[in-house]
């Protein structure tokens, strides 16, 4: 039932230092004791496992959209979309994370594109997963038999083991990045994934400006009274870009006029929230969107567990530890667990930017810890 | 600030399968263009990513307590203890987890050994932890100020970044295990660790039957009213085995007299809980004590995420997955997620058993399942 | 320190009965006894004390909204506004609760009327409140210094223990009305109230169309990501009829499309919500409003706990237990707990109807019981 | 349906006063209006409603438990027990609560009498309940077929809707209070009631010294592994004075010894939980005992909702408002809301006190307030 795991053995040395034993030759006789019973010391380990702060495995790192978008139509050419296969999804490999396609060590993030009129088959899984669109339109996602648009700016969760399809029904191809919890699944072994459908219905092929989800739950501060429990992830399948804006552009608005809205001053951000409970959108996924008045710049911050960043718009000066990037619309950069980061809107426009974390975990288990680092600013 | 990762090239091979793209050299050269912008297609990766269910890469695995307590008492003699190594601690590495220190994707176990007289330095980590002893005594723990004597049978738990040390006070050595989370400390990257002081005061070197935090909380259903709140953590650091050996012998007596108690017929099992709000006593880890009647076997069941075993008492028959052992007091095995296990009293005398699981983190996220095999009874 | 209060004696009767004991000159002693000690046996009361099922107080009546209106009016001409009375306020007094301003054992309900050019002056107080607007406009509330604009359709929370006043900027009166959890502040004895200050500053006397708590708060899904906390009561402070009407229309569509998203056939229904947790608006008051398709009628239902309503639009006819009314917009009827009420719209349009409950109070104790008749449909 | 309810006239008076309306024939006019339509104007009422902080309409008061068993024992000789009555209850009547059997405005204090042999009939109801023995034993109480011994100091909670019944197996009378949550059940209107069977089965006539409750639930921070779910009271039907006992002598010894676990100096205090979910017993009664050390005296305090007092051991001094009194064993005290209480041990030995209220109540809705009076220390 298991599958087939290499079998790795443990390789000790003894080492000099001021914390190890002596070397000898008994101790070299109890290290081999130590192989043949699959043991390791702690004091040989420590270090690496008990480091006095997070010392992320994750290197910060930007990947430019263009770059992306022209190997994501390359394979819009060449890798057909189709059961097995399930996506095509072309994800961001960390570049010390083993050449694994995990962004950071809990976060998958890839782009996908759909060329006109293709359909992605249905499937669920257990893993958490959103959709968030830079640029473009024409794609439905169907979760559930309802059929969302998807459109800039719009940010579309899709919680764990719901049934979902894509559709293209524009004459244009469409790409958008996905986001899931894959690589923190692999990590606590807890997937489940079964196939769906091949074709959706007619009914589900339709193109409906609103989704059901929206018209049932997408009024603010209302809920259906029909549903009144609180449910671990969102209903709500759609976020439109619209309303996001507005908040962030009211944010900015009520700070100039002297009130406490932003995060600090030119620096607005939204979280999309589950509306049975007000807390994060799902259990595993933190998404927010943040606006950096043209000018300003975030303080310089650290939090435990990583994060995924995308420009939505404008031109921005990012700093990450010690890397620097020049980032513009599109490109991706993530911040591994406790390195410092700063934001800062270049140009003469404001600077959006979509993020998604795994603070939800954290938070989860009481791990979440959160600095603002005075000295950096 | 970060550690210095070595980078890791992404790496594409253009397969034949019905789910891939037809090989050519135009695929090869997108391939070559997804390795440069450190990029993986999901259609390449899909089933080792999203598998139908949990696929550990943990291997069931069984060690065996004579020759741990052997090996640990040679280290006794060549391994001093104190501030560095900090602890004589011995972990389990599970066969496939690549030679590290891990029991399980998620879970630490090791022995821990402390001769007569030493003294293990104070320090504090945010990392969860919990001690069990399967046989000795004389060490007493000191958390925060607070001598607790440890003994068999007892389960004392440590709260992540609590100052803590430990003293043997006897004179014989005595052996334990210590259950941590640091493979999903290392997973989820929000590890601190703090050195403390080097001696304890002598206030701190006693050795009393109680320690203050079993007078304040050791009492069943009552709690000091001047301590209102829930705390994520228990403030209870030492639950005695003569409660817990009554609690197991009251369930399987009501079972006799026709009541519900068990788990399944035969089979006790008593969970340590916070006092404080009636959850699992650590928030990343669970702790169970179970009780087999002698011939008796559990259901064979099978859940997400992983669990490490030791044998307090009697003789046993186990079954994981497609494994089978015989263990005996103080064995330790390990179950890996989803595989099936049965656990079964061998010979003519109960079998007990403690556990721990991570089986509060899959609940924070709401990816906790448990199937019941009604086909491998 | 204590307000003196009248002092009651007990006053015991023997009475023959099934259940009672014998009269008997030496029973006549003891009830003296119980009557100088102020003591009362169980025997004689249990059958009123713990019935079988809740038998209310409260009797079901309507109040028409026209003689409401001209009576407020009137109150307008006569009674000023300002501190000390604090506000014209004019409670409904169910018919059964001993002349007391409380519509049901638990609520207040009562229509407000300001002036044109009249401020009622800021206090604070620890019972929950709202507002609803039957018609009219032209008045701001003015909560925290966030001046809120007031008009038809409009709900307007103001969780306990926040400053408030309000003012008529229009040429016109306003009238509104008032829900308090007054009368369960008087059974359970927490109140506190404090004046503020006479005057409201220039800057607190705007009008504009948007309060701050709306541009913070008033986008669907999305929350502050500064303020990430869950609140016991709501931070947004209007939920506005554009909002509400749309909610309503899409759920009888959604039901016209053959999908889930009514009460009941014909039966839509809104909950209004704490963006901050999704649970009801106040920790003491459930709102919401309802719409039923014309021609639709509820089911008949019942619940612990009361009601208060109120005609938004529309004509109905309503049963109440044995009692049945035909209501028109703004008319207000209360239903008493476990009572038996069927909604009926009548004519040709829809009937809208505006709710509020001490639902909360009840789930929080677990107290909440709901039943469906099916016999009375 | 509805019980037929005296309907009550509504009466208004023109007052002259600083903030009245000014008399004259059209304000006499507009109440009489107002009377016809069942109305009443806050400014006629706002300071008896809205006080600026809690008013009890309770007094303080103190029962002697010498004269309430005496009046009890004469109850046993004249008052049969059974179906109809149910129970020899005699409960306490605050001096201004109308003649009522409350002891307060939410809570029932009572003193139960059960002769040699006598049964008192199974019934169940919503309305949460718990007895507390000050002396004597021989009775058990039967709950969901668990027979509970009854023993002086002992605590047994009774959640709503679960059957009960008790029997008197021993060849004296006993005595005990019964708490219960009446007069808020009657203030919310949400009770329900069912008789049971006249008759014990002779299985559930057994006067085992533990209950099948207590072989489950009563063990420090266990919990059986088969009954993992949170309930809202508690599971556990016995607390037994040898554990409360203990577990405050604790507190006084670690005080002694420099430890942080008493209220104030001398004065300790435990709170019986819900080992479920380690908040109050049941959802609308906390219940805790009090210990304070020879000599020594609580601070004074006031907090919103009410209490019940009674003594189980020692002499004390109490003050409540303006109002002191002596007390000794087995004597009943009630606080009303907001009224600041002091706890005094006279003489040479500690006063033990038992003590219930209404607090779970207050703080679920959030009207929970505590403030320690420095001036009156």
């Amino acid at each position: 039932m298991n599958e087939p795991q290499p079998l790795t053995p443990v390789r000790l040395a003894m080492h000099a230092g001021p914390h190890q034993p002596e070397p000898s030759p008994a101790l070299a006789e109890l290290y081999r004791g130590f192989e043949q019973e699959l043991l390791v010391p702690l004091w040989a380990e420590i270090g690496e496992l008990m480091p006095p702060h997070p010392r992320s495995k994750a290197t910060p790192h930007r990947w430019r959209w263009q770059r992306l978008l022209a190997l994501a139509a390359e394979a819009g050419r060449l890798v057909p979309v189709g059961r097995g296969g399930e996506r095509r999804a072309i994800a961001l490999a960390n570049p010390s994370l083993g050449g694994r396609p995990f962004a950071t060590p809990t976060l998958w993030a890839a782009i996908q594109y759909l060329m006109p009129g293709e359909n992605a088959p249905e499937h669920r899984h257990s893993q958490h997963a959103f959709r968030f669109v830079v640029e473009g339109e024409g794609v439905w996602t169907v979760v559930g038999g309802d059929a969302v648009r998807m459109a800039r700016g719009d940010f579309l969760p899709q919680a764990g083991w719901h049934w979902h399809a894509h559709h293209n029904a524009a004459t244009q191809p469409m790409a958008w990045i996905d986001g899931l919890d894959i690589p923190f699944a692999v990590a606590t072994e807890s997937q489940f994934f079964e196939f769906g459908r091949t074709q959706l219905s007619p009914a589900e092929l339709t193109t409906p400006a609103r989704s059901r989800a929206e018209r049932l739950w997408g009024h603010p501060g209302l809920r259906p009274a029909s549903m009144p429990d609180a449910l671990p992830a969102t209903p709500l399948l759609a976020y439109r870009w619209a309303d996001t804006d507005r908040a962030l552009a009211e944010q900015l608005a009520l700070e100039a006029e002297g009130h406490a809205a932003t995060l600090s001053p030119g620096h607005a951000a939204v979280r999309y929230t589950n509306p049975t409970n007000g807390r994060d959108v799902l259990p595993t996924i933190r998404a927010e969107m943040h606006r950096l008045r043209a000018g300003a710049a975030s303080r310089t911050w650290r939090e435990t567990g990583s994060s995924v960043f995308q420009v939505f718009d404008g031109q921005g000066e990012v700093r990450v530890g010690d890397t620097h990037w020049a980032v513009a619309r599109g490109d991706l950069f993530v911040v591994p667990s406790w390195l410092p980061v700063r934001l800062q809107a270049a140009g003469d426009a404001a600077l959006d930017l979509f993020r998604f974390s795994d603070a939800p975990i954290l938070e989860a288990v009481h791990a979440h810890r959160v600095a603002v680092d005075p000295a950096a600013d």
